[in-house]
């Protein structure tokens, strides 16, 4: 976080000792920026084939929190991406279903709307596409459309929620419109950040060091995967494409989008992280295995860009970074439709 | 929950049909009612030892949706007393660490500051020590003291808080404090119903039906122990007074409130349950093995006070055990602070 009054005192020491020089520089990095990078919008963005509305936002919110779509009982859509805790889990890899470990570190939802595409491999296209997966597999929620399809229709409230929120539709209780509606709500999650405030011409949002930060991501190359709105989420790239992280932090048996596309091209291709958020969304990286920001970035210069960055490149860079930790949208939690007689019981069985 | 538009509609319909001889049997029933029941207050009540501030509410509410604080980093307190679905986690008996079932069902959390002792043995005497017991339990979040302090102080945020909550004292983060902030917050959560209003003087709260339920409940002898303000949490009595229900209901090898006095007379004893939001709170019983509101009263009828209730008598009861579903208090979902590298990390080994 990055406190207002933080911010004020910034400026304040800034106004009177920067010189008119680093003015200058500021003005000329902020153009390189807005090449590469793209302030939040301020509104929420439209998604393809899903108009948003109110009553979609809302139905999505209790979809989110309600722990009754998952097979057990147990996990909702906020487990593992918990709006507490940066949208995401702060575990190595998401413990699921029969105490399960998930394949790879749970990516926050926060601004995931703009990312290209969902999940670690980029296998969904949207939203929608990734709200269908977790709850299906077996290792997180464990559930099945049919099961979720009964539970929602079991209880009066939901149907009515669904009918509010696709009026046009005969039949709006199914597991598209679950999905579309879980979009719609994600689609709201916006953090707005003190670089936003930066790129959009607040010298003052960013201290002296997070300019340099700043000014050493786009110089190193950072800029080359991580840019646009996320700065990241936008397109794949091998992990360790000059050279190779250990085991550790690379696990071998993870080859990445390989599974997607099944060509040799896309072995240890991962989605560039989305850097939004990013100080408060450890452990990092696919496999999670990495607890500390500054590690994180000192691998990702070695491994991406064959550089060492001085320690003082990579103290500007982790408090750049920070300037990305933005504002959370006030979240109220919702009240839920109480089970009826005609409710699937939970179930915490492990179906291999 | 009872719509207001529909306690309208009921009020004038009563307004309209109802023969002044039915207003006057409640307003005898109503000065029964004052004696066995009390209404909720209107404000947070106050705590022994527990001075409660707006700091420590906060605070509370903090940790009590904090999943850092169990060993694995996936349970919060919320987890099985969850504040979206009635304040529990509607699973026979809860989900912990490991996958490990909890052996009794999580009753809710909503109003329990009014119950005389906390667990279904009244083996916490009020919500402080009530706090501390999951937090440890090796089958629910398999912490310890100070595993628990260590993560709050290696989170500044968490330790401006506390201070900000205990201002005199010079080590705030304790786990007597951590546990005093979470039973602040859960004496704001309050629901008040449609009962409170009735008794409080307002006729058209509660419909015909759920008067002459409230009548049957009072006859037939449930207000023995389903008493005082929570309508149970009083006082503690044996299961199966009467007639012992079958095992499938009270399992054998749950003795109750033995394991805590060691006396044979508290053999197969649990303290009464607590009735508000009954409704939306299934499954029923310390086993958690009946879903059905319906057959839970049926049950309770003979297996405690050895009667048949007819088939209206049980309509009745359960509609009256709906005007006890209250309105949920607005929550704003916390934003928690970040972990810092002296956090210690989430496990999910199990310790036996």
């Amino acid at each position: 976080m990055f406190p207002k009054t933080m911010a004020a005192v910034c400026a304040l020491s800034t106004a009177l000792a920067a010189p008119a020089l680093a003015q200058e520089v500021r003005a000329d990095l902020r153009d390189e920026a807005l090449d590469m990078f793209s302030p939040l919008p301020s509104t929420i963005p439209s998604v393809t084939d899903n108009p948003i509305t109110a009553e979609k936002i809302d139905l999505g919110k209790a979809l989110f929190f309600d722990p009754r779509m998952s097979a057990s009982g147990v996990f909702s859509c906020n487990s593992c991406h918990n709006l507490a805790t940066g949208g995401d889990d702060n575990l190595e890899t998401s413990i699921g279903h029969g105490w399960q470990k998930g394949p790879r570190n749970a990516p926050t939802v926060l601004n995931a709307v703009f990312n290209a595409a969902q999940f670690w491999d980029g296998r969904a296209p949207d939203l929608a596409a990734q709200a269908k997966g977790p709850v299906q597999a077996g290792v997180e929620m464990a559930n099945t459309p049919d099961n979720v399809l009964a539970t929602l229709n079991s209880m009066p409230q939901y149907v009515a929620w669904f009918r509010g929120a696709f009026p046009e539709q005969d039949e709006p209780v199914s597991f598209d419109n679950f999905a579309k509606a879980i979009e719609a709500y994600e689609a709201t999650l916006l953090t707005p950040a003190p670089f936003d405030a930066w790129l959009n011409g607040n010298d003052d949002a960013l201290t002296e060091e997070q300019v340099r930060g700043l000014q050493t991501f786009v110089d190193a190359g950072c800029a080359s995967c991580h840019n646009g709105i996320n700065l990241g989420g936008q397109d794949y790239f091998p992990f360790g494409l000059v050279e190779k992280p250990g085991a550790d932090v690379l696990p071998e048996d993870d080859k990445g989008r390989f599974a997607v596309t099944e060509t040799a091209y896309d072995e240890y291709v991962f989605r560039a992280a989305p850097l939004r958020n990013i100080e408060v969304t450890a452990p990092y990286f696919h496999s999670g295995k990495v607890w500390d920001l500054r590690t994180a970035v000192e691998i990702m210069a070695s491994s991406q860009l064959g550089a060492e960055l001085s320690e003082g490149e990579l103290d500007d860079v982790v408090a750049f970074l920070g300037s990305l930790t933005g504002e959370m949208p006030e979240v109220s939690y919702p009240v839920l439709p109480a089970e009826t007689g005609d409710t699937p019981r939970p179930t915490a069985a492990i179906v291999q």
